[in-house]
């Protein structure tokens, strides 16, 4: 392996996305061949103190609070932003605008004017842009990605997702940023909503109308900074989508943190005129595949365990049957990334802002759709 | 055990639904112990030859092949209605008005109207009705019933439903009378999701408002009776729901003829702030039921084997761990029907007419909000 | 269908398969073409009172108390055994002599001995002889040896079996006739072991050798007539084996009523060098079929739903994604049963006393490796 | 986080095994609050130039080929052995005679003539000695144990494992160092079943007494390193065992690399009188437990998720839904191997090299029993 270039990497954010990314850059080197060493660099957060004992733990060289003077410094060539929803345009405009590269959590934006304005600075500053749906990546939804495309399930027909959690069931679990409004842009729509709606559009093809029903369960929440006090909880807690898709398709997506017995319960099955997939993300070594063609006496859903080396990302790991986890879906992303940046041409890595701003459309249009009660074009 | 009386039935139908109620009359009185002895009297049809077949198969003692005489008949006790849904109404109406306890298999009618006028009628003989949405009485729905009355599930929030076939998958799959608005009333909203729709008030209560999508794949078929020919299908290929139920709930069906790889995956998920069921009607004898009580360290969905002398109906069958089939929902169903004929001031029998206008209320407003495009209450 | 030849069956036995196998007679007609119709001519008990209820029940025309009386009978055509294995032999003997063709309960015989005189006398009346492992006929089951037959799993290497029950976990059940070796023969090893071992040899071929472990949790229990008594239990409480069977195989089968939370856990694996299954009673009407000839990255166990019309026995139930239950496959044995007494030439009939003989020549193996500690030739 | 000790860390072998150990040297101070720092110092191998490819990839900061050299060297504190097994007994027994604490990888000798000898060696040093049987280290199997502990189960009767793989069904597979006798002791038995031995007496109980079956499917195959030959393969290919473990347990293993469709396969069943659990490393994050004290009305096997902060080593990862894969296991073995270090006398560090003779020991007595054909006791 000849000496690779050096890419300077800030992080800004170090709750659980921070460390999810950390890990991320440190294990990519590790199990991939990349064209660039990562270096973590520059970790950034408003809290001195936290944020130093998180640059300790993970090994970001510096640490900085003022993320102005992050996007400022010559030497970072990335910067990753993990921060929440309401932080991201501005510092992705300006990141973007000091000539950086952006690997971007979700969700994208707060709302659509937002979105397009990421977008707009993104394209104008020529940087690679990526946008952290990591689902897609897990080696068993590149697999049904794999066999979409070459035709295995015909003309695809349905979408049943769904994005079910359950930390919210306890009435006392407090109100965090992101059961605010003004912070997350809205409740599970926006947070698992954008993740389901992602692997939809990737999988079947673009939303074009919809109709949303949003519920609120419980409207105040102790407040994490104080919980004597109650505070409002002005998000949804549940929403539901029907809507749409590409030529001839109708789906449905459920988002709720209110699923007892669920914790990360995100799924999807697909339904074509050859074949069917369904998926689920705790299990998300397996996809399970019928296949049409497969003689009618011994057909059925193949139990498909995604680690075999002919599985994408799956031969960087262990051999086969040996499983891997939640975060190596952020490794794949961040070794996609850094392809990319050494061959910006290539335009291959998605979901990027173009993406972003195509899920804030849906989202926004679920918006409008909840509170007109009507159906919604995604325009 | 001493000597029953002796119950006539009539059945109305000898297709699909004429077997199963004919088993159903034959099995009870092996199985249960009846305050009747069903005799199977009189089978009646349109095609004569056919209908000799049948009857000889499953042992009615004679055969005729028009309804009206069937419904004069004084020794017949019971008119057993399982003919396509387009003739419901009519026979039902007479029958009633003849004095005769009806089973009525589902759809329950073609429109509210309909409906309306079926349930007066029988309110007004006093008889016993029942309408067959036989699915509520595998034991593992009845078990999600008493659990559910038990408080075990706490304040339902979420239904998540579906009936889900694949027969229509086939273009050349011809179109029969299901296909056909003027004798099926609609596609499988009508026909799967009456049984769907069934089950959600059921366990967790009446569906006041809704939004439908209904879809067409396929609008032309060749015709059962003339192969060569196309003929229109004018019900929809696909429908999904969104409502809101009892106090505070939301919920989600969907139904389809086009889930490529599903047969007959009729299941639901419902979830409560205690507690959570899901259930699949393949696999009918199982019910999964999540415990929040259950200490956090050692909960998860429990996967329940419904064959236990404690499971409703289960005793009457075979130890437990011996699984029974599709067919003996029909059996619990004729058992608890001539239970109700023998007290029928316990009012318990359901469902009943009473459910069947129930169910078409959310039939008609689905209809009318897959045309409106808009939210439409069940009024 | 022109009229049909009846055949006057007598039952011996009354308890659970008592139930079961005439419910199969009454079945089989409505079901199955058959080529003679069954008549319930005949049942036959120790106890009179409750040999009224169970003929009057199942409609049985008439009743006997003497088991010799019936094999003498001149209009009796078959005999069923659904006896205690203690007195199978007598029985079977006499019935044969008599020239009576039999439907036999499993297990077959007390011992070696006394199934080569079952199988002799037989074979010397020529009369048609059926053993009743009647899990052969789960469709789930065929559906497992067509596969086979098929060279879908080539060479055939590895079974792994279990018949698992729980219902001896509670120290206060009581001991029936099924815990005593002089009317039993033998604890699982005998009742579940011979099913079993019947499943190995009919889908992968005879046991030759074989070693035993045999294992008492329980040695005494509340005596069933005498509730206060404490009697001994002396056969085995669990049993496993090790073996080796066809060309090159090995396998194990795993038998116990001491497994809690399994109430009818039978289940195997088996590996070829191209395939394997995957099998369990529990979910009869299922298959896991691994092909090995499908491509490697979207191969897995396929889960089949054994209800198509292609596969055997399903299309006289149901339409496809409907299940049957546990006593479908005694309908299924009777339905071939008659089948074979109207085509004897065809010696299709499979298991028959040949394979009682056999079952019982590796049960036998089974209890000397026991004592002997060591393996022993099935011989 | 007060600045901690630095332990020195040398590696021997860097194939698999060296990557999912330096994986985890890397891991465990991201993820746990660890007394000592561990410094990737030195890295063993034959090779130079892929141990430099290695070394580079995984941060070892210095590379060597003479393992003598690497135990002589002072500033070592851990030897990390990732050698293949015939090489385990010689290095360790040097590196304890140095005085360095040794994290072994398993199996773990070639006999146990060795096996003794290398714990001898670990006592008389008084060195810190872990033997990496990293399953039990699953959250999954953690569970299990505290479930055990806590007397959910009651007392255990039996155990039903199994150790299942597939990469020999290929007869083109060629015969590496796992297939000879000379350098790994034995084939699956020794690999896979060292594994299924350690899960089952960490759960249930010391193996005393066995029978084994060992069986030979392919002897021989094309040589790894000269593709054109055949070598001969003188390992079993496949190894079951029947066994008595604790104070009245039975139970069964199985080993195999010939299982078509299964990957890495390794389950067990353990039943006690009052519960059961049931597990599969495939699908490692979940544990199926029966509790036989919920109503017998509902209940079954609850599948746990065991991914919640009340579960050990879970609420280091990611939050609750959030699944783990197959190299953290690792990592919670490196992590548990520094506190002992930090606390030698707490000895809690398991399994150890008295583990290791203790598994070596059943091993032994198998490969005696596969020769005599007859019980062996485990001496």
């Amino acid at each position: 392996m000849p000496p690779r270039s050096k890419l300077n990497v800030a992080i800004l954010g170090h709750r659980f996305m921070g460390r999810a990314h950390s890990n991320a850059w440190h294990q990519v080197s590790r199990f991939f061949d990349c064209p660039f060493e990562p270096v973590l660099k520059l970790a950034c957060g408003s809290d001195a103190s936290s944020l130093a004992a998180f640059a300790g733990r993970w090994g970001w060289e510096e640490t900085e609070t003022d993320w102005r003077k992050v996007v400022e410094r010559k030497d970072i060539d990335v910067i990753d932003i993990a921060l929440p929803t309401f932080l991201h345009a501005e510092v992705a405009i300006a990141a973007a605008q000091a000539g950086k590269h952006i690997f971007c959590e979700k969700p994208f934006a707060m709302n659509l004017a937002e979105a397009e304005r990421m977008l707009s600075a993104a394209r104008a500053a020529g940087i690679v842009h990526y946008l952290n749906h990591n689902y897609r990546r897990c080696p068993s939804v590149m697999l049904a990605k794999q066999l979409i495309g070459q035709g295995r399930l015909g003309k695809i027909r349905q979408w049943r997702g769904a994005y079910l959690q359950s930390w919210l069931v306890d009435p006392d679990q407090p109100a965090d940023w992101k059961l605010r409004k003004a912070s997350a842009g809205a409740g599970p729509l926006w947070d698992l909503g954008s993740h389901a709606i992602d692997l939809a559009q990737f999988l079947a093809g673009d939303i074009t109308r919809l109709v949303c029903h949003a519920k609120q369960f419980i409207n105040q929440r102790p407040l994490a900074s104080s919980p004597g006090t109650l505070g409002a909880v002005d998000v949804e807690c549940a929403a539901n989508l029907m809507f749409e898709f590409g030529e001839d398709g109708i789906g449905t997506i459920e988002t709720t943190r209110y699923a007892t017995g669920r914790e990360n319960h995100h799924t999807f099955e697909v339904y074509g005129d050859l074949g069917a997939l369904s998926w689920d993300l705790e299990d998300m070594n397996r996809l399970q595949f019928f296949d049409g063609s497969d003689e009618p006496s011994s057909r059925g859903f193949r139990n498909i365990l995604v680690t075999d080396p002919t599985h994408q990302y799956a031969k960087n790991w262990w051999p086969p049957g040996h499983i891997i986890g939640y975060e190596h879906s952020f490794v794949h992303a961040v070794a996609d990334f850094l392809s990319a940046i050494a061959d910006p041409a290539s335009g291959t890595l998605r979901p990027d802002f173009h993406d972003g701003v195509r899920i804030t459309r849906v989202l926004e249009a679920s918006l409008r759709s909840a509170d007109s009660g009507t159906w919604e074009n995604v325009n």
